[in-house]
């Protein structure tokens, strides 16, 4: 049985919340906690980038424990260019998140997002905690959604729930975006709950593979924060594990999904975004190939442009096409907008095709496959547009 | 003896010129010739893009004879993509020029910069060419760096005269710019005219060299257009010649000062562009590292957009550096706009200092240093900030 992604499922044995305490928004919840009433097997998946916020640091070398039983998390700083000073602040966190919960300090892991290279005023989270640890409710995932929010337009929450034989496991997971490219501020969060059991490599590699295709298949312009970060925390309260394969199989697809769609929700709410494209290359002689190309085309601003102005403009795509590093044979590319077929064998086919094309351009979503016309492999990458008002965001972010 | 870059100089032995022939534009100059009244020893730079424009591909076949006497130039169609056809058409401009200017077709070069993927319709080219060689003349540079203009706002030349013992050899460059990214339409071009005499492969050597610390220091995100070109023509009218280590020596530092200032030029007029940036990156282990965190940084859309923003924003630069995919130690990176020492040791020095680098970001040029800390290396790029304007100008260009 799959639920309506739109209904939030409390998961058993968890409980979350949050609250304002005034780290620099005002009047709204920048500060939460997901607490599992069991410690939980714990995975986790952090930026690439080399710069590492303090979190960031602290939950690699807990996660190693493999080992959880709450998160700390906050907007509005980023905790990330602050030396030992930010290690510190990152521990006192987790140290103030396990007094409140009566927990191991090294069972709590840390997240945080918003302005890099200012210091954490963490008394203002040590006073905040009591009162957030006496709220947190089964049904306070959402509250968590609404806290890590930072230039995101609405939160992003998705829950299943999966039948296998007697027994159903549950899997909530919240995410806020990177919404185009904010290494500053819109680090990329995401957290699961669920209540299989698991061991901890399988729970990781069900982890990654969910990352590759989905997290991992998104992007604005390849920029990663310095405190992208996916945690996911499996408490086995519902009797089901993934040393089943029946289990690890329907879990690793519900995960798939779910991280799917939390990764186009934040490419929908991309900074200042109109269009969501899905951009394919086939024909690739390799799959890495294929995933070179497609990256190359979903973040040239000018392609990205041109997708804003609705201009069905292909000499841009095979231009940057020419351009991603990779052998082609510009005379054996095909390129369809949607199923409009406006290149062929590297040429442009008219005015009429660049009409319809123009047309499928009219809409929010649409799809641009490439065939490299080399090979059996592909790959699919998921970007929007850049418009006016990414600019104006971003200009003046942080004034 | 050095002119001031304003003056646009003859150069011995050569006539330019150009007319509306009404490719695309209406009423204004779109066809060019440059002719050297005798052959003169030719040296080229191409795109490196997988994608070439037919007259790429055909000026590349004619440069290993190393000798030209002509180049045949348009705007409004950059003949790309145009399959075997555009082969034709670019074989048929050159033969138009041979034959309107009485010279053998092969020391006729090409060059085209517009739209890609139309045919173009070279009867208009053929018709134009009578009329445009018989008006060819010593001051005709500046209307060949007009015609081949397409959204650039300013004709792009310079020149200069160097006297060497008892006699003098002159350069005049036209180029016209990739704005910021425009690998549709805005091509970079580049034509250099000398009076020194030269040997095909110290021509060759000297043009690479000029170039690499010119167009290939300027970025604004990566983009190389199908159709970039620089030729150089070098008649060996003036006396001097290569071959005297004292005129080779002389004739580089020239043209390395010349092609610097043209891809400044470009770069200034970037697309909607307000600023003109410097990024140095030292202290890396080797010059690629540099010139690949320089790259990273200059063509972080979020960092131009902070440039644009007037916004001091050391987060999105810090991030961008570690995201360049080469070893940084974050606790070493210093980080100065201008001489204002924003970062130390990876970390930021406070609101004071910040409001000092706001300032420095008021300017119209304005530099930034990241020093890695980690080895005696360095590199420089130019580029240009993001803008509303980059946006409006490409979303609706074609049209």
């Amino acid at each position: 049985m799959k639920n309506d992604v739109h209904t939030i499922l409390e998961v058993p044995g968890f409980v979350a919340g949050a609250v304002a305490a005034g780290i620099k928004y005002k009047g709204r919840k920048d500060l939460a906690v997901i607490f599992s009433q069991v410690p939980a097997c714990a995975a986790g998946v952090f930026t690439t980038n080399r710069v590492k916020a303090a979190p960031v640091l602290l939950d690699e070398e807990r996660i190693r424990l493999a080992r959880a039983q709450a998160i700390i998390v906050n907007s509005g700083n980023a905790n990330a260019c602050t030396g030992a000073r930010g290690m510190e602040d990152a521990r006192a966190m987790a140290r103030a998140a396990a007094g409140a919960l009566g927990i191991e300090e090294s069972l709590v892991l840390v997240a945080s997002t918003g302005v890099i290279g200012l210091p954490m005023d963490v008394s203002i989270i040590e006073r905040a905690l009591p009162t957030l640890a006496a709220q947190l409710r089964s049904s306070g995932f959402s509250e968590v959604a609404e806290a890590i929010m930072t230039t995101d337009t609405f939160p992003k929450i998705v829950s299943r729930q999966v039948g296998l034989d007697d027994k159903s496991f549950t899997v909530t997971a919240m995410a806020k975006g990177a919404g185009m490219i904010r290494p500053d501020m819109a680090t990329m969060l995401c957290f699961v709950c669920t209540d299989v059991g698991a061991e901890s490599e399988s729970l990781q590699a069900v982890l990654e593979e969910a990352v590759a295709q989905s997290f991992n298949a998104i992007t604005v312009d390849g920029d990663t924060s310095t405190n992208d970060t996916v945690l996911l925390l499996a408490n086995g309260v519902s009797g089901l594990d993934l040393r089943d394969p029946a289990c690890e199989q329907a879990f690793q697809k519900t995960l798939n999904e779910i991280l799917s769609g939390l990764a186009h929700q934040i490419v929908e709410d991309g900074e200042g975004a109109t269009k969501f494209v899905t951009i394919t290359v086939k024909g690739a002689p390799t799959e890495e190939t294929a995933k070179k190309v497609a990256y190359t085309v979903a973040e040239s601003p000018l392609v990205k442009t041109a997708f804003f102005g609705e201009d069905a403009n292909w000499g841009r795509i095979i231009a940057a096409v020419g351009r991603a590093g990779v052998p082609i044979a510009p005379e054996k590319i095909q390129i369809c907008f949607d199923k409009v077929h406006l290149v062929k064998d590297g040429q442009g086919c008219g005015k009429e095709l660049e009409a319809a094309a123009t047309h499928v351009l009219k809409s929010r979503r649409f799809s641009v496959t490439i065939d490299l016309g080399l090979g059996p492999a592909k790959a699919t990458v998921y970007t929007c547009d850049l418009t006016a008002d990414y600019i104006k965001i971003n200009a003046h972010y942080r004034t």
